[in-house]
């Protein structure tokens, strides 16, 4: 063998070997990207990307790919020796999870968009990135292209988070939005929704929270530096939210947006624990996120030190998740150039996670009962017999019925529900029609 | 000497010693995060952060320091070996700057708060950095707290950024904020914004637009990868905003926001180029940026894939602005203990910078013309004649005299400026009131 003389040639430009798995809306827009933007992404990496193939389950359907990328053997691409990064954005659970602790073994960086995987199996894949350090970026698992992992993990790398709180789902909140704007009800506009390709086929992981919960396991898993698995959340959707309950939190100064909310919190015994919980909302209008219009996201964040801080944009699609995986894309690729890691999982701090019940919220109850003397102070009574004061009380008369709207100071969840079950045991109450938690100032 | 049986202890914490240079408002703030974070910061950095000294230029004014802390000697602090990062929140250009390069120079990451210091050297600070492989952090120059250098320099790193546009100036926005809400003049106004402490003694830098303009060059440059300085930005203040345009304002449907504005432009030949500016800007209330109130600033991106995005927050304070540099501090700590670098200067992309005259903008102009046949005839016709189309034209009468406000559709700005000068020519054209630009849709 002769050693190729390289004394003169200038440096060559370190490549970065990337293996892509999914070719779906955001799987496209990623390679779509890669190849535009080529020349920037070499500049801003200091290596230049390469692609080294895309596995898919059915060629056939992907009749655009180079036939030379395409695979159906994820696992024998993200072995290769020439693969150093992995980008996951296939979907699902259990078949990704294989493939990125089979990447992360095999010492290779994860990009991953997965909310549901990182949500479900944080602890695994974070460990298993330490063992190898490697790097799990998962911008793109949250609200898309709107920076929030990346601003939790290290812009308040030195701060104090106490309340993570967000709309995560813009599914929900087109169809909230749209309820609001035009008192239709839940089943036009979720219709409308699927309409117009913001609602899915199947729309049950949106419209019942579940999609919101895998994010905000991973907002309060990032916040307050404890694992928080997408069991640990409750979560309600908004399938019961009706024209009624729309009109009614307008008609008191709110609007009702599904939230994830993520919360440090002090228990009766002063112990300090994590909340985590997805429920419809109501948020009075003058809230920044009251403005929070048709699919767009926004979360906020509340830090010791930095007060209150909103971040705010698209929170899905191809283009704005590929942007995201992109962004974590390169941050990885300059790792395996220059040298250095993310931060990885943090749990120190190892909070327990509180009950819903140990939770403090306050309540909009609307009910129909019968229009006679004594009434209010019977319901009255109930209330302050579980410790729950009122702060407003509205009565409507109809035909001999009343609709009765109450709302109460902040009080424990588990004595509203108390509350809430004795009012149904009340003969003097028809029906509750509706209870509705509202947004803590 | 004997040598220590480490054999079966637990491998020692790393230390990270830190030189903080400056003892003000911000300084304070750090001081006691550090202090109060303790055990957080060395969980998340992996290490443990030592100040080894406070540099101030009067002791005696300090007496809350520790005096093993204190020194005069700034240069002799950052020199010292167990010295790994330095923190300036000293304030001012000449001598902070003196005190970041000695620290880049002697392999010391820097941490800075400093606006006015990054945006007119950022050039011969980004290349010591770079010479000496070490960190550049500056999150608190641009809107305290609300993460934006990062969002730019990390998450949107794989996206081709096309506006970033905000209000990042506190003191400016609370005034124009209450003209809005009161109708009351500038002057009252800045009045009572210095009673109340959102505008120093002297407040020059501030309404006069140049410490936004400092914010809008380091925004510019590091979305577009290319050097603008604080000389690149057109900067107007609001000295000159009257409680009239606000109300004429008002009344079509905007508000006076200053905003710094970095955008990518495509001139008439075709080239891409930057601007940089910062000026009172008519904002229309539907906006998201309309709605920042008091001394809050709010920064909005464009980005080609990611879409629209904004970052909302308090962009001024100690605490905010402190919580800013801690989160760089754990950064540039992780890097010393971890390996690896942030991202450095990036200005591959080297466009050059606009004339403001090529930039695109819409005016709001506001006249006193004489109440005769022809005038408005006359008064369109100037514009014509400079290519310059009217979108709007308001005339009230009072008194013989006559008010006239025109907004022009999007024209050159070099256009629109030779337009007033030939207005101001016209004999029918008592007086040119105002000019002000309108936000690009």
């Amino acid at each position: 063998m002769t050693a190729t003389n390289t004394a003169h040639t200038a440096p060559a430009t370190p490549v970065v070997g990337v293996a892509l798995l999914g070719h779906g809306t955001v799987g496209r827009s990623v390679l779509q990207f890669i190849g535009e933007s080529a020349n920037d992404l070499t500049h801003r990496i200091g290596g230049r990307i390469e692609v080294r193939g895309v596995a898919v389950s059915n060629p056939d359907k992907h009749p655009d790919l180079d036939p030379q990328l395409v695979t159906t053997d994820a696992k024998a691409l993200i072995e290769r020796d020439d693969v150093d990064i992995v980008v996951e954005v296939i979907g699902g659970i259990e078949y990704p999870k294989e493939l990125v602790l089979a990447a992360l073994n095999a010492g290779k960086s994860v990009v991953t968009a997965n909310k549901a995987l990182v949500a479900a199996c944080s602890a695994e894949l974070g460990e298993a990135a330490d063992r190898a350090g490697v790097d799990l970026y998962f911008e793109a698992a949250v609200a898309a292209a709107i920076p929030v992992v990346g601003p939790l993990r290290r812009s308040l790398a030195g701060d104090k988070v106490d309340t993570v709180m967000g709309i995560v789902n813009g599914t929900t909140n087109f169809i909230l939005d749209a309820m609001d704007k035009t008192g239709a009800s839940y089943d036009v506009m979720l219709q409308e929704a699927m309409d117009l390709g913001y609602a899915e086929a199947d729309p049950t992981a949106d419209v019942e929270g579940h999609d919101a919960a895998s994010k905000a396991a991973i907002l309060a898993s990032l916040a307050f530096h404890t694992r928080v698995n997408f069991s640990d959340v409750h979560c309600e959707g908004i399938s019961n939210v009706s024209a009624e309950d729309v009109a009614a939190a307008k008609a008191a100064g709110y609007t009702i947006k599904l939230l994830a909310i993520c919360e440090r919190i002090t228990t009766d015994q002063g112990e300090e624990k994590v909340s985590a919980r997805v429920h419809p909302t109501l948020v009075p209008i003058s809230h920044p996120l009251a403005s929070v219009s048709k699919s767009f996201n926004a979360v906020f964040v509340e830090a010791e030190a930095a007060g209150k801080l909103m971040f705010y944009g698209n929170g899905a699609g191809g283009a704005p998740t590929a942007s995201a995986v992109l962004g974590d894309l390169v941050g990885a690729a300059r790792n395996k150039v220059h040298g250095g890691r993310a931060p990885g999982e943090s749990t120190y701090a190892n909070l327990p996670i509180a009950d819903f019940g140990e939770v403090t919220t306050r309540y909009h109850v609307d009910m129909n009962v019968a229009d006679q003397v004594g009434v209010l102070a019977e319901i009255a009574k109930v209330f302050a017999d579980h410790g729950v004061s009122l702060r407003t009380v509205r009565q409507e008369e109809h035909d001999g019925a009343a609709r009765l709207i109450v709302v109460t100071h902040a009080a424990l969840e588990r004595d509203l529900q108390a509350t809430v079950a004795a009012l149904q045991d009340l003969s003097a109450v028809r029906s509750v029609n509706s209870v509705l938690r509202l947004h803590n100032d």
